[in-house]
């Protein structure tokens, strides 16, 4: 089949340890009655977390996110509640208010809309007394009416930056800005601009700063929508990236108060040599560097077609987008035959300056110091061709980590100095199920190294956010709560073997302490710490494995069962019994491997009498690692005579 | 996800019964060192089953494939093996000679072809002393050179019609005709034609019997192609059926030796409510009638995308067929902006005579008795426009039949008339695991009956036939061998409501015999039979139910455990264990359920002594039949002195 074989071609990964929601230390915080907790904006200098929810606000304490600073309870008057119901929406869902955007304004205000009964309305929250303005605003274009729909948003210098639906219905999407000083400026409102777009992240990315040729900051937008250019049995979906430039005003005649900066291309996940497409992006993570060409863009897709699970995460150089969006072909619309509508590469000379790109100091020599300055020719043929040809192509040209059986909704991705001063790529990813999984991008390989259950219940985590502050905290919102993880879970790591195994570039065996720590918490000396990514266990020191003697003795009458447990901790690890250094094999009819590895015996008989162990076999770096995870003596219970006999023999 | 979908919203099916091959009674045959058992002809009249293998033609008894009547080994000389190893192709493999064209030619001929050593060959098989004529004649065009790659053919009224390629690299697709009389007959090398087709099937369709205006009997290829329609990130398959007249001649400028009457169409099988397409064609079966306008055209499709084992069958009428050829409208390739190559409906008026369509009386009275006389235009149009737009789309809009987790890779369907005189279509598909499945079409549902385990080894089955004979028995040819299977298992069924919950249309309960007999074979009166296909097993005669003191009485000694079998025939009955009438929960932390629907009691104590029953709950035709299947009485194996304590409690 083919998902065989492309969970075989891929850089797929299984991941090693799996942690159970009550294996591991999670701090919670939920309010009864309250759900939706899907808005959250981390303030680091204040030490707070900020929760938007379902018509309330939350301050959390940022190191305990269980201690709740305050709270703002804002919900839809009566009579907007009335109309809402009237309109045909329900009022146990619907006629709520949804907070959806939850942006720092300034120091001492955060700006805050919800979708209030499907009326959008924005207003200022101030930190100090944690209570609204109340100079309500209008929400539209800033907010969906929706609370279901897909919705996208990010504050840059004091203007908001939306991607939402315009109208009631939700069949107007509409990428905007908001600005207290000027108009809202907006997208228009055609097929070839945005096709039943959903939105699932926006950011700006700083090119602007220290631009030679006075270029300017830009906000891209990431999202799926149906696809104009290709041509199926039925829609077909196709990821974008979109952009805008941050000093855009619009045009003077053409294009008034519309972005005249708007373009966006193709956000290519494919496995090429398979012919397999990921074209449903989910969501986007920036990892950000101190010069934004060196920004790396990552991505969680799945497929539209034969969904039984298969996610992908592919990687984009800020330098390659900059690239499409600043050299690439553009693409144009043409009625063949006169009645059908095709996409088609556009060969000939765009008009200059170029279409869809930012002033720059060239545009300012020649009288253009703004976009209102353009001319006609240029915001004409931006308006008809926002489609460009060239795609974004991810590095390597296929997917950095491909996962079976798991829908991945969020990610988010840290750079982590291992104990070698190597940097690496560290891959959170949530599912729609509430896990949490963490890759380590390494050489030519992604290892995944746990996946922890973050919510109690099955249910998707729609918000993933990390702590930037020594890289300590990860915060998942769903419907029904927030979660506070660590990043990392090195004291599971009982052993040095088990520690380097793991290959988790937060964690390594301090020989001193004889523990596996924290690198980023532990006050240890580093020297004395020992961290292979590789996995080579063996430079742990030698430990003297456990005594034959010191094997607990299980006596069992002949005819009973014996529950032997076996706990290892890896997914990657083989488990083998061995009865007196004799291979088990489980086609025997009186013993079954049960979960977890443990062996259950039954209608025991005095063949079964003898030394048992259960090995844990995992291979890393090249080498197999073996080991005795646990031992057992099992000696049947008799009647005097008979083992005394038996003794005797 | 949409897998569940697709499962929960088609009419998917479990098979009722599941038969390991050593359950059934089936007949092998093969032979040592010999392989590729894939080409199957049967001869009714004479009795026998013709298998093409490498190297070898074997004719079997058609009653008992186990017995050879007759062989013939074709190798290939040790000079053209040579050359074919020169040529850079494989000794062991590809320069062998793969039988692959086996055609009845004559009462007393076969005509016959294979590989040899990628330089393609055929000759008259003389059935009277099987030998061969040794008249070698050319098999380009007739047989593919590639024993692996996609080949079909047909022999009709003594020509041979093929679908193969023409060239050693396997690079020219064609579709031909060789006849003794006239020179090959054959497509245009043209992507617009055949882009990349894999070849699955051909047949005749008689529509010039008795035709009322003079049409022409047709011949019927169905392959998948790649698409150049549909534009796409890559490759799209598309499923097609092609077809040309029996009495085409070519052309007499235009198109000279080449098809006047080719024209293609798409071949739906998708599920349009969920976006969902199966656009790989595997296998088709052409259930005939006796007007071919009652033909049905059934095929198993698989999806490009995401594979994991969902396969389809869907059903065609032929008069939906012949309406999409006589009258559906054409595609046009144009040149967009110079340098695209667009398809799209060609909306003028096409030429007349109808392109592609068959001479028929009104051409015959505008002097136009053969392709020959047609005029340029139209020659020029059909060469043009060989692809109709119109689809070819299902019966009822959808699949007759979704399976999970299996990959159909063959097709054959049979008319049954059940007691009561209904006809039912019985759809048998094969695995690529070696399995054979049997669904019945009934009035709103599929049910499939059983997978039979054809093959020991888990394959493909490459070639599906069966006898129409009786209707009494399948043959499934596979790399390996040859398997003789009954369509039916009915005297598996112990009982009158296991025979009718089987609502198998070939099985009944005889009240006399008191057994499941199947219908065509049995002598025993109708109307003393009771079968319903809706699996109303209420309508059997009442059976006293198994006595509780003849359940077996187990002694169990405590602390000891106890295996309790009960063998459920059917996966869709649901079992249920009980002791002392109360449902036993699978939580209880001593006891487990087995594979096959047995119970494991292990540490047994006092508590677990009692009446243990096994229940089936299968429900049909809207009610539930619940049944005991085995019942235990477990007894504690105690000393004297405290079982006498207990009895008298």
């Amino acid at each position: 089949g083919l998902l065989l074989e492309v969970s075989t071609h891929g850089p797929s990964s299984v991941p090693r340890s799996s942690w159970k929601q009550n294996d591991v230390d999670l701090l919670e915080f939920w309010e009864p009655d309250v759900f939706n907790y899907t808005t959250l904006l981390l303030n680091e200098d204040r030490g707070v977390l900020y929760v938007g929810a379902r018509e309330a606000v939350y301050e959390l304490n940022i190191s305990n996110i269980s201690i709740k600073n305050n709270q703002l309870l804002w919900k839809v008057p009566d009579i907007d509640m009335s109309m809402c119901i009237l309109k045909g929406k329900s009022k146990e869902t619907d006629c709520r208010n949804y907070i959806r955007v939850l942006q720092v304004l300034d120091e001492e205000h955060l700006y805050v809309c919800g979708t209030h009964a499907f009326q959008p309305l924005c207003d200022y929250l101030s930190l100090q007394d944690f209570r609204l303005l109340e100079k309500a605003e209008d929400g539209r274009g800033k907010c969906s009416y929706d609370p279901s729909q897909s919705f996208t948003t990010v504050m840059v210098d004091g203007e908001l930056y939306s991607g939402t639906a315009y109208n009631f219905l939700g069949s107007e999407p509409i990428i905007s800005r908001s600005s207290p000083s000027q108009s809202l400026l907006r997208t228009e409102y055609s097929t070839s601009w945005l096709n039943e777009p959903s939105f699932v992240f926006a950011d700006v990315i700083r090119e602007g700063q220290d631009s030679p040729d006075g270029d300017d900051d830009k906000i891209y937008y990431f999202f799926t929508e149906v696809s104009v250019e290709y041509e199926f049995f039925g829609k077909l979906l196709i990821p974008r990236i979109a952009r805008v430039c941050k000093g855009d005003l619009g045009g003077q005649r053409t294009l008034q108060k519309k972005w005249t900066s708007f373009l966006k291309a193709k956000l290519v996940c494919s496995m090429p040599e398979l012919n397999f497409v990921f074209n449903v992006v989910h969501d986007v993570f920036i990892l950000k560097a101190p010069h934004w060409r060196d920004t790396v863009i990552y991505g969680v897709f799945t497929s539209q077609w034969g969904n039984v699970g298969l996610s992908a995460v592919c990687a984009y150089n800020m330098s390659s987008v900059h690239e499409v969006f600043s050299r690439g072909k553009y693409m144009q619309k043409v009625t063949v035959e006169q009645s059908h509508t095709k996409w088609v590469r556009f060969n000939g000379a765009p008009p200059s300056p170029r279409p869809g790109a930012c002033i720059n100091n060239m545009n300012r020599q020649q009288n253009m110091s703004s976009s209102l300055h353009l001319p006609d020719k240029t915001l004409q043929f931006v308006r008809d061709h926002p489609l460009l040809e060239d795609p974004v192509l991810p590095i390597g040209n296929g997917p950095r980590l491909i996962t079976k059986d798991v829908n991945y909704t969020q990610i988010a991705v840290q750079r982590v100095q291992a104990l070698d001063n190597s940097i690496h790529h560290v891959i959170f990813t949530a599912t729609d199920k509430g896990f949490l999984h963490k890759s380590v991008v390494l050489e030519n390989e992604v290892h995944t190294v746990e996946e922890v259950q973050l919510l109690k219940n099955s249910e998707p985590i729609k918000t993933l956010l990390l702590s930037t502050d020594q890289a300590q905290f990860l915060y998942a919102g769903s419907d029904s709560g927030v979660v506070q993880s660590p990043t990392a879970f090195c004291q599971k790591y009982g052993s040095c073997v088990d520690c380097v195994l793991a290959r988790d570039p937060y964690c390594a065996w301090d020989t001193q302490s004889k523990a596996c720590v924290n690198i980023f918490q532990s006050k240890a000396d580093p020297r004395k710490m020992i961290q292979n990514l590789k996995g080579d266990a063996g430079i742990c020191p030698p430990v003297s494995p456990l005594a034959v003697k010191d094997y607990p003795l299980l006596l069992v009458k002949p005819g009973a069962s014996a529950d032997l447990p076996c706990r290892v901790q890896s997914n990657r690890a083989q488990v083998l019994w061995k009865l007196n250094n004799q291979l088990l094999s489980d086609s025997s009819s009186r013993l079954l491997l049960m979960s977890e590895s443990s062996l259950l015996l039954y209608s025991v008989t005095m063949e079964d009498a003898g030394r048992y162990e259960c090995w844990s076999v995992e291979s890393a770096a090249g080498q197999n690692f073996s080991r005795v995870v646990s031992g057992y003596i099992l000696r049947l219970d008799l009647p005097e005579s008979k083992s005394a006999q038996l003794t005797r023999e």
